[in-house]
Protein backbone atom coordinates (compact mmCIF):
# COMPACT_ATOMS: atom_id res chain seq x y z
CA UNK A 1 0.00 0.00 0.00
CA UNK A 2 3.33 2.48 -0.23
CA UNK A 3 1.84 3.82 -3.35
CA UNK A 4 -1.85 4.90 -2.13
CA UNK A 5 -2.13 8.23 -1.78
CA UNK A 6 -5.80 9.36 -2.19
CA UNK A 7 -8.88 7.14 -0.68
CA UNK A 8 -12.34 7.59 -2.29
CA UNK A 9 -15.66 7.28 0.02
CA UNK A 10 -18.93 6.80 -1.28
CA UNK A 11 -21.24 8.38 0.48
CA UNK A 12 -24.75 6.89 0.80
CA UNK A 13 -24.97 3.64 2.21
CA UNK A 14 -21.39 4.02 3.24
CA UNK A 15 -20.74 6.36 5.84
CA UNK A 16 -24.42 6.90 6.73
CA UNK A 17 -27.64 5.63 5.87
CA UNK A 18 -29.68 6.11 2.85
CA UNK A 19 -31.25 3.53 1.02
CA UNK A 20 -33.57 2.54 4.24
CA UNK A 21 -35.29 6.09 3.66
CA UNK A 22 -36.23 5.00 0.68
CA UNK A 23 -37.49 2.09 1.13
CA UNK A 24 -39.64 3.64 4.02
CA UNK A 25 -41.03 6.06 1.38
CA UNK A 26 -41.85 3.17 -0.52
CA UNK A 27 -43.88 1.48 1.89
CA UNK A 28 -45.73 4.31 2.88
CA UNK A 29 -46.17 5.09 -1.02
CA UNK A 30 -48.02 1.71 -0.63
CA UNK A 31 -49.99 2.48 1.88
CA UNK A 32 -51.15 5.26 0.08
CA UNK A 33 -51.86 3.52 -2.77
CA UNK A 34 -53.71 0.18 -1.40
CA UNK A 35 -56.57 0.49 -2.87
CA UNK A 36 -55.24 0.53 -6.39
CA UNK A 37 -52.37 -1.91 -6.41
CA UNK A 38 -50.47 -4.80 -4.22
CA UNK A 39 -46.86 -3.57 -2.75
CA UNK A 40 -44.93 -5.46 -4.88
CA UNK A 41 -46.75 -5.04 -8.21
CA UNK A 42 -46.51 -1.36 -6.95
CA UNK A 43 -42.36 -1.80 -6.71
CA UNK A 44 -42.19 -3.18 -10.21
CA UNK A 45 -43.78 -0.50 -11.70
CA UNK A 46 -42.26 1.94 -9.17
CA UNK A 47 -38.87 0.64 -10.55
CA UNK A 48 -39.59 0.64 -14.25
CA UNK A 49 -40.59 4.25 -14.13
CA UNK A 50 -37.21 4.68 -12.49
CA UNK A 51 -35.41 3.13 -15.42
CA UNK A 52 -36.96 4.35 -17.70
CA UNK A 53 -36.42 8.19 -16.11
CA UNK A 54 -32.92 7.71 -15.24
CA UNK A 55 -31.49 8.79 -18.61
CA UNK A 56 -33.31 12.41 -17.60
CA UNK A 57 -33.47 12.66 -13.93
CA UNK A 58 -30.77 10.41 -12.85
CA UNK A 59 -30.25 9.79 -9.20
CA UNK A 60 -31.25 11.39 -5.83
CA UNK A 61 -34.79 12.24 -3.69
CA UNK A 62 -36.13 14.68 -6.40
CA UNK A 63 -35.67 12.22 -8.87
CA UNK A 64 -37.83 9.44 -7.24
CA UNK A 65 -40.25 11.61 -5.87
CA UNK A 66 -40.82 12.39 -9.36
CA UNK A 67 -41.11 8.87 -10.40
CA UNK A 68 -43.66 8.44 -7.20
CA UNK A 69 -45.53 10.94 -8.34
CA UNK A 70 -45.62 9.55 -12.09
CA UNK A 71 -46.00 5.91 -10.69
CA UNK A 72 -49.21 7.24 -8.81
CA UNK A 73 -50.70 8.64 -11.88
CA UNK A 74 -50.23 5.57 -13.66
CA UNK A 75 -51.45 3.26 -11.35
CA UNK A 76 -54.81 5.38 -10.48
CA UNK A 77 -55.31 5.62 -14.31
CA UNK A 78 -55.04 9.40 -13.31
CA UNK A 79 -57.94 8.81 -10.76
CA UNK A 80 -55.48 10.57 -8.55
CA UNK A 81 -56.40 12.12 -5.05
CA UNK A 82 -54.40 15.03 -4.76
CA UNK A 83 -54.15 14.32 -0.91
CA UNK A 84 -51.64 11.62 -2.45
CA UNK A 85 -49.82 13.83 -4.54
CA UNK A 86 -48.96 16.24 -1.35
CA UNK A 87 -47.92 13.52 0.19
CA UNK A 88 -45.74 12.10 -1.98
CA UNK A 89 -44.18 15.52 -2.30
CA UNK A 90 -44.01 15.12 1.59
CA UNK A 91 -42.18 11.70 1.39
CA UNK A 92 -39.45 12.90 -0.83
CA UNK A 93 -38.82 15.94 1.40
CA UNK A 94 -38.59 13.61 4.49
CA UNK A 95 -35.80 11.95 2.84
CA UNK A 96 -33.98 15.06 1.64
CA UNK A 97 -34.79 16.21 5.55
CA UNK A 98 -33.62 13.28 7.40
CA UNK A 99 -30.95 13.41 10.43
CA UNK A 100 -27.93 12.03 8.81
CA UNK A 101 -27.48 8.68 11.46
CA UNK A 102 -23.68 7.67 10.26
CA UNK A 103 -22.61 3.88 9.32
CA UNK A 104 -20.53 1.68 12.06
CA UNK A 105 -17.11 2.48 12.58
CA UNK A 106 -17.12 5.60 10.39
CA UNK A 107 -16.14 7.78 13.19
CA UNK A 108 -13.09 6.07 14.86
CA UNK A 109 -11.69 5.13 10.96
CA UNK A 110 -11.62 8.78 9.17
CA UNK A 111 -9.26 10.44 11.93
CA UNK A 112 -6.96 7.37 11.66
CA UNK A 113 -6.66 7.41 8.16
CA UNK A 114 -6.87 10.95 7.69
CA UNK A 115 -3.45 11.26 9.31
CA UNK A 116 -2.13 8.88 6.91
CA UNK A 117 -3.97 9.67 3.20
CA UNK A 118 -6.19 12.38 1.09
CA UNK A 119 -9.42 11.20 1.51
CA UNK A 120 -12.25 12.46 -0.64
CA UNK A 121 -15.96 11.37 -1.18
CA UNK A 122 -16.85 9.83 -4.53
CA UNK A 123 -20.57 10.21 -5.14
CA UNK A 124 -23.22 10.40 -7.71
CA UNK A 125 -26.44 12.39 -7.29
CA UNK A 126 -27.60 15.39 -5.99
CA UNK A 127 -24.72 17.90 -4.79
CA UNK A 128 -27.01 19.95 -2.85
CA UNK A 129 -28.27 16.73 -0.89
CA UNK A 130 -24.67 15.24 0.05
CA UNK A 131 -23.04 18.59 0.69
CA UNK A 132 -25.71 18.95 3.52
CA UNK A 133 -25.47 15.37 4.20
CA UNK A 134 -21.53 15.73 4.53
CA UNK A 135 -22.38 18.97 6.53
CA UNK A 136 -25.06 17.83 9.10
CA UNK A 137 -23.14 14.30 9.35
CA UNK A 138 -19.46 16.11 10.96
CA UNK A 139 -17.55 14.67 8.79
CA UNK A 140 -16.47 17.73 6.71
CA UNK A 141 -13.13 18.41 8.65
CA UNK A 142 -11.83 14.85 7.51
CA UNK A 143 -12.35 15.43 3.64
CA UNK A 144 -10.10 17.23 1.31
CA UNK A 145 -13.24 17.65 -1.62
CA UNK A 146 -16.62 15.96 -2.35
CA UNK A 147 -16.44 14.61 -6.10
CA UNK A 148 -20.02 14.85 -7.50
CA UNK A 149 -20.33 12.31 -10.98
CA UNK A 150 -23.43 11.76 -12.87
CA UNK A 151 -22.28 8.20 -12.97
CA UNK A 152 -19.26 5.83 -11.30
CA UNK A 153 -18.48 4.40 -14.71
CA UNK A 154 -14.72 4.13 -15.80
CA UNK A 155 -14.45 7.38 -17.78
CA UNK A 156 -15.87 8.91 -15.04
CA UNK A 157 -13.32 7.10 -12.41
CA UNK A 158 -10.64 8.52 -15.17
CA UNK A 159 -11.23 11.98 -15.45
CA UNK A 160 -11.35 12.18 -11.51
CA UNK A 161 -7.44 10.15 -11.39
CA UNK A 162 -6.62 12.95 -14.18
CA UNK A 163 -8.04 15.76 -12.42
CA UNK A 164 -6.09 14.48 -8.85
CA UNK A 165 -3.28 14.24 -10.78
CA UNK A 166 -2.61 10.83 -9.91
CA UNK A 167 -1.66 6.83 -11.13
CA UNK A 168 -4.30 4.64 -10.55
CA UNK A 169 -2.21 2.60 -8.43
CA UNK A 170 -2.32 5.34 -5.90
CA UNK A 171 -6.04 5.35 -5.54
CA UNK A 172 -8.40 3.36 -3.56
CA UNK A 173 -12.54 3.21 -3.71
CA UNK A 174 -14.34 2.17 -1.08
CA UNK A 175 -17.96 1.72 -0.95
CA UNK A 176 -21.55 -0.80 -0.64
CA UNK A 177 -21.68 -1.12 -4.74
CA UNK A 178 -19.96 -3.46 -6.39
CA UNK A 179 -21.70 -1.93 -10.09
CA UNK A 180 -20.58 1.84 -8.83
CA UNK A 181 -17.95 1.41 -6.27
CA UNK A 182 -15.48 -1.53 -6.84
CA UNK A 183 -16.04 -2.71 -10.52
CA UNK A 184 -14.62 0.25 -12.46
CA UNK A 185 -12.53 1.18 -10.47
CA UNK A 186 -10.76 -2.36 -10.40
CA UNK A 187 -10.93 -1.99 -14.53
CA UNK A 188 -8.80 0.97 -14.42
CA UNK A 189 -6.29 -0.38 -12.03
CA UNK A 190 -7.25 1.02 -8.78
CA UNK A 191 -7.88 -0.59 -5.79
CA UNK A 192 -11.40 -0.93 -4.68
CA UNK A 193 -12.65 -2.02 -1.02
CA UNK A 194 -16.39 -3.10 -0.95
CA UNK A 195 -18.45 -2.56 2.12
CA UNK A 196 -21.64 -4.21 1.68
CA UNK A 197 -24.83 -2.47 2.84
CA UNK A 198 -27.96 -3.96 4.87
CA UNK A 199 -29.63 -4.06 1.10
CA UNK A 200 -28.78 -3.13 -2.43
CA UNK A 201 -31.08 -1.20 -4.61
CA UNK A 202 -31.54 -3.66 -7.69
CA UNK A 203 -30.10 -1.02 -10.17
CA UNK A 204 -26.70 -1.05 -8.23
CA UNK A 205 -26.66 -5.36 -8.37
CA UNK A 206 -24.08 -7.00 -10.26
CA UNK A 207 -21.82 -10.01 -10.04
CA UNK A 208 -18.76 -9.94 -8.12
CA UNK A 209 -15.85 -8.62 -10.41
CA UNK A 210 -13.04 -11.47 -11.68
CA UNK A 211 -10.65 -9.05 -10.30
CA UNK A 212 -8.88 -9.13 -6.47
CA UNK A 213 -10.25 -6.64 -4.60
CA UNK A 214 -10.72 -6.61 -0.43
CA UNK A 215 -14.44 -7.32 0.78
CA UNK A 216 -15.13 -6.30 4.28
CA UNK A 217 -18.14 -6.49 6.76
CA UNK A 218 -18.04 -3.09 8.66
CA UNK A 219 -15.39 -0.13 7.64
CA UNK A 220 -13.51 -0.69 10.72
CA UNK A 221 -11.48 -3.34 9.17
CA UNK A 222 -10.40 -1.18 6.65
CA UNK A 223 -7.35 -0.36 8.65
CA UNK A 224 -6.90 -4.04 8.93
CA UNK A 225 -6.52 -3.89 4.94
CA UNK A 226 -4.36 -0.62 5.25
CA UNK A 227 -1.96 -2.51 7.66
CA UNK B 1 -3.81 39.81 -17.98
CA UNK B 2 -0.33 38.20 -18.10
CA UNK B 3 -1.24 36.73 -14.32
CA UNK B 4 -5.00 35.07 -15.56
CA UNK B 5 -4.34 31.20 -16.27
CA UNK B 6 -7.89 30.06 -15.48
CA UNK B 7 -11.35 31.35 -17.19
CA UNK B 8 -14.68 29.91 -15.22
CA UNK B 9 -17.75 29.98 -17.36
CA UNK B 10 -21.10 30.14 -16.19
CA UNK B 11 -23.40 27.78 -18.44
CA UNK B 12 -26.90 28.66 -18.14
CA UNK B 13 -27.48 31.60 -19.85
CA UNK B 14 -24.07 32.33 -20.70
CA UNK B 15 -23.17 29.58 -23.29
CA UNK B 16 -26.55 28.40 -24.09
CA UNK B 17 -30.24 29.55 -23.50
CA UNK B 18 -31.59 28.08 -20.22
CA UNK B 19 -34.25 30.56 -18.30
CA UNK B 20 -36.02 31.23 -21.36
CA UNK B 21 -37.21 27.40 -21.52
CA UNK B 22 -38.67 27.68 -17.28
CA UNK B 23 -40.40 31.28 -18.48
CA UNK B 24 -41.97 29.25 -21.52
CA UNK B 25 -42.73 26.88 -19.19
CA UNK B 26 -44.34 29.39 -16.60
CA UNK B 27 -46.66 30.41 -19.43
CA UNK B 28 -47.89 26.97 -19.81
CA UNK B 29 -48.34 26.56 -16.49
CA UNK B 30 -50.44 29.54 -16.43
CA UNK B 31 -52.97 28.30 -18.98
CA UNK B 32 -53.21 25.10 -17.48
CA UNK B 33 -54.07 26.88 -13.94
CA UNK B 34 -55.91 29.84 -16.10
CA UNK B 35 -59.59 29.06 -14.33
CA UNK B 36 -58.16 29.25 -10.59
CA UNK B 37 -55.59 32.03 -10.97
CA UNK B 38 -54.30 34.91 -13.01
CA UNK B 39 -50.29 34.76 -14.32
CA UNK B 40 -49.07 37.37 -11.92
CA UNK B 41 -50.71 35.91 -8.96
CA UNK B 42 -49.62 32.66 -9.65
CA UNK B 43 -46.09 33.90 -10.88
CA UNK B 44 -46.04 35.53 -7.47
CA UNK B 45 -47.20 31.83 -5.84
CA UNK B 46 -44.65 30.27 -7.68
CA UNK B 47 -41.70 32.09 -6.45
CA UNK B 48 -42.54 32.41 -2.99
CA UNK B 49 -42.68 28.46 -3.29
CA UNK B 50 -39.62 28.12 -4.81
CA UNK B 51 -37.86 30.25 -2.39
CA UNK B 52 -38.96 28.09 0.14
CA UNK B 53 -38.06 24.99 -1.30
CA UNK B 54 -34.57 26.29 -2.10
CA UNK B 55 -32.66 24.90 0.86
CA UNK B 56 -33.94 21.94 0.27
CA UNK B 57 -34.68 21.36 -3.36
CA UNK B 58 -31.83 24.23 -4.40
CA UNK B 59 -31.21 24.50 -8.62
CA UNK B 60 -32.90 23.21 -11.45
CA UNK B 61 -35.28 21.59 -13.35
CA UNK B 62 -36.53 18.61 -11.43
CA UNK B 63 -36.76 21.55 -8.16
CA UNK B 64 -38.63 23.69 -10.51
CA UNK B 65 -41.33 20.53 -11.28
CA UNK B 66 -41.74 20.01 -7.59
CA UNK B 67 -42.42 23.59 -7.13
CA UNK B 68 -44.49 23.72 -9.67
CA UNK B 69 -46.83 20.73 -8.53
CA UNK B 70 -46.78 22.09 -5.00
CA UNK B 71 -48.02 25.68 -6.20
CA UNK B 72 -50.61 23.84 -8.16
CA UNK B 73 -51.72 21.71 -5.62
CA UNK B 74 -52.09 25.10 -3.18
CA UNK B 75 -53.99 27.27 -5.87
CA UNK B 76 -56.29 24.86 -6.82
CA UNK B 77 -57.04 24.09 -2.64
CA UNK B 78 -55.92 19.93 -3.66
CA UNK B 79 -59.56 20.14 -6.00
CA UNK B 80 -56.75 19.36 -8.97
CA UNK B 81 -57.18 17.61 -12.18
CA UNK B 82 -54.60 14.46 -12.07
CA UNK B 83 -54.08 15.40 -15.93
CA UNK B 84 -53.01 19.09 -14.73
CA UNK B 85 -50.06 16.76 -13.15
CA UNK B 86 -49.03 14.55 -15.78
CA UNK B 87 -48.64 17.91 -17.69
CA UNK B 88 -46.60 19.90 -15.09
CA UNK B 89 -44.53 16.52 -15.07
CA UNK B 90 -44.27 17.08 -19.00
CA UNK B 91 -43.23 20.68 -18.81
CA UNK B 92 -39.93 19.74 -16.67
CA UNK B 93 -39.37 16.82 -19.00
CA UNK B 94 -39.39 19.56 -21.68
CA UNK B 95 -36.84 21.44 -20.39
CA UNK B 96 -34.70 18.65 -19.42
CA UNK B 97 -34.58 17.31 -22.88
CA UNK B 98 -34.61 20.64 -24.93
CA UNK B 99 -31.91 20.76 -27.26
CA UNK B 100 -29.17 23.33 -26.54
CA UNK B 101 -29.31 26.50 -28.22
CA UNK B 102 -25.73 27.89 -28.23
CA UNK B 103 -25.53 32.33 -27.36
CA UNK B 104 -24.02 34.40 -30.43
CA UNK B 105 -20.39 34.05 -30.30
CA UNK B 106 -19.89 31.24 -28.12
CA UNK B 107 -18.49 28.63 -30.91
CA UNK B 108 -16.41 31.14 -32.12
CA UNK B 109 -14.66 32.54 -28.68
CA UNK B 110 -14.13 29.18 -26.77
CA UNK B 111 -11.49 28.12 -29.52
CA UNK B 112 -9.27 31.16 -29.55
CA UNK B 113 -9.44 30.96 -25.37
CA UNK B 114 -8.97 27.35 -25.33
CA UNK B 115 -5.30 28.01 -26.96
CA UNK B 116 -4.48 30.67 -24.18
CA UNK B 117 -5.81 29.83 -20.88
CA UNK B 118 -7.52 26.92 -19.29
CA UNK B 119 -11.36 27.04 -19.78
CA UNK B 120 -13.52 25.36 -16.89
CA UNK B 121 -17.57 25.56 -16.27
CA UNK B 122 -18.66 26.79 -13.44
CA UNK B 123 -22.49 26.00 -12.53
CA UNK B 124 -25.36 25.73 -9.70
CA UNK B 125 -27.95 22.75 -10.60
CA UNK B 126 -27.70 19.53 -12.05
CA UNK B 127 -24.84 17.43 -12.52
CA UNK B 128 -26.45 14.73 -14.96
CA UNK B 129 -28.75 18.04 -16.59
CA UNK B 130 -25.10 20.44 -16.99
CA UNK B 131 -23.17 17.20 -18.13
CA UNK B 132 -26.17 16.29 -20.47
CA UNK B 133 -26.23 19.83 -22.07
CA UNK B 134 -22.27 20.05 -21.84
CA UNK B 135 -22.63 17.06 -24.76
CA UNK B 136 -25.20 18.08 -26.34
CA UNK B 137 -23.83 21.32 -27.03
CA UNK B 138 -20.70 20.27 -28.91
CA UNK B 139 -18.04 22.55 -26.71
CA UNK B 140 -16.83 19.52 -24.54
CA UNK B 141 -13.45 19.97 -26.03
CA UNK B 142 -12.71 23.38 -24.73
CA UNK B 143 -13.09 22.78 -21.11
CA UNK B 144 -10.35 21.24 -18.88
CA UNK B 145 -13.63 20.23 -16.88
CA UNK B 146 -16.98 21.25 -14.92
CA UNK B 147 -17.14 22.62 -11.31
CA UNK B 148 -20.53 21.82 -10.27
CA UNK B 149 -21.37 23.75 -7.12
CA UNK B 150 -24.56 24.10 -4.78
CA UNK B 151 -23.95 27.85 -4.36
CA UNK B 152 -22.23 30.52 -5.70
CA UNK B 153 -20.97 31.96 -2.59
CA UNK B 154 -17.37 33.50 -1.94
CA UNK B 155 -16.47 30.27 0.36
CA UNK B 156 -17.75 28.13 -3.15
CA UNK B 157 -15.52 30.16 -5.32
CA UNK B 158 -12.94 30.17 -2.46
CA UNK B 159 -12.62 26.00 -2.45
CA UNK B 160 -12.81 25.85 -6.03
CA UNK B 161 -9.69 28.05 -5.96
CA UNK B 162 -7.60 26.01 -3.46
CA UNK B 163 -8.41 23.35 -5.64
CA UNK B 164 -7.57 24.67 -8.53
CA UNK B 165 -4.23 25.23 -6.89
CA UNK B 166 -4.42 28.81 -8.13
CA UNK B 167 -4.26 32.49 -6.64
CA UNK B 168 -7.37 35.01 -6.71
CA UNK B 169 -5.82 36.95 -9.23
CA UNK B 170 -4.79 34.28 -11.60
CA UNK B 171 -8.88 33.37 -11.97
CA UNK B 172 -11.47 35.49 -14.01
CA UNK B 173 -15.03 34.51 -14.51
CA UNK B 174 -17.80 35.04 -17.23
CA UNK B 175 -21.15 34.87 -16.67
CA UNK B 176 -24.75 36.28 -16.84
CA UNK B 177 -25.25 36.70 -13.04
CA UNK B 178 -24.40 39.84 -11.15
CA UNK B 179 -25.07 37.65 -7.92
CA UNK B 180 -23.40 34.99 -8.85
CA UNK B 181 -20.19 35.21 -11.20
CA UNK B 182 -19.17 38.95 -10.58
CA UNK B 183 -19.55 39.97 -6.73
CA UNK B 184 -18.30 36.87 -4.95
CA UNK B 185 -15.49 36.47 -7.60
CA UNK B 186 -14.46 40.12 -6.95
CA UNK B 187 -14.70 39.97 -3.61
CA UNK B 188 -12.57 37.02 -3.08
CA UNK B 189 -9.93 39.02 -5.06
CA UNK B 190 -10.69 37.22 -8.61
CA UNK B 191 -11.11 38.85 -12.06
CA UNK B 192 -15.01 39.04 -13.51
CA UNK B 193 -16.87 39.86 -16.76
CA UNK B 194 -20.45 40.24 -16.67
CA UNK B 195 -22.51 39.24 -20.03
CA UNK B 196 -26.23 40.28 -19.09
CA UNK B 197 -29.04 37.70 -20.34
CA UNK B 198 -32.12 38.94 -22.07
CA UNK B 199 -33.77 38.86 -18.86
CA UNK B 200 -33.09 37.39 -15.36
CA UNK B 201 -34.31 35.38 -12.89
CA UNK B 202 -35.67 37.68 -9.20
CA UNK B 203 -33.34 35.63 -7.72
CA UNK B 204 -30.43 36.56 -8.99
CA UNK B 205 -30.59 40.39 -9.29
CA UNK B 206 -28.65 42.06 -7.12
CA UNK B 207 -26.98 45.87 -6.98
CA UNK B 208 -24.26 46.53 -9.06
CA UNK B 209 -20.65 45.65 -7.62
CA UNK B 210 -19.01 48.41 -6.58
CA UNK B 211 -15.73 47.14 -7.23
CA UNK B 212 -14.14 47.54 -10.73
CA UNK B 213 -15.48 44.62 -13.43
CA UNK B 214 -15.88 43.99 -16.96
CA UNK B 215 -19.11 44.66 -18.85
CA UNK B 216 -19.76 43.45 -22.29
CA UNK B 217 -23.26 42.80 -24.40
CA UNK B 218 -21.95 39.82 -26.09
CA UNK B 219 -19.67 37.22 -25.70
CA UNK B 220 -16.97 38.03 -28.50
CA UNK B 221 -16.17 41.00 -26.70
CA UNK B 222 -14.34 38.98 -24.22
CA UNK B 223 -11.75 38.82 -26.57
CA UNK B 224 -11.53 42.82 -26.32
CA UNK B 225 -11.15 42.51 -22.78
CA UNK B 226 -8.45 39.70 -22.60
CA UNK B 227 -6.45 41.91 -25.34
Amino acid sequence: MSKLKIIGFDADDTLWENGLYFRQAEQEFAVLLRHYIDPDSLHDKLYAVEMKNMPTYGYGAMAYTLSLIETALDVTQSDLDPEIIERILGLGRDILTHPVELLPDVESVLPILQSRYRLIIVTKGDILDQERKLGKSGLLPYFHHIEIVSEKHEDNYKDLLRRLDIEPAEFMMVGNSLKSDVLPVLNIGGQAVHVPAASIWEHEQCEKPPMPYYEIDRLGKLLNVLA
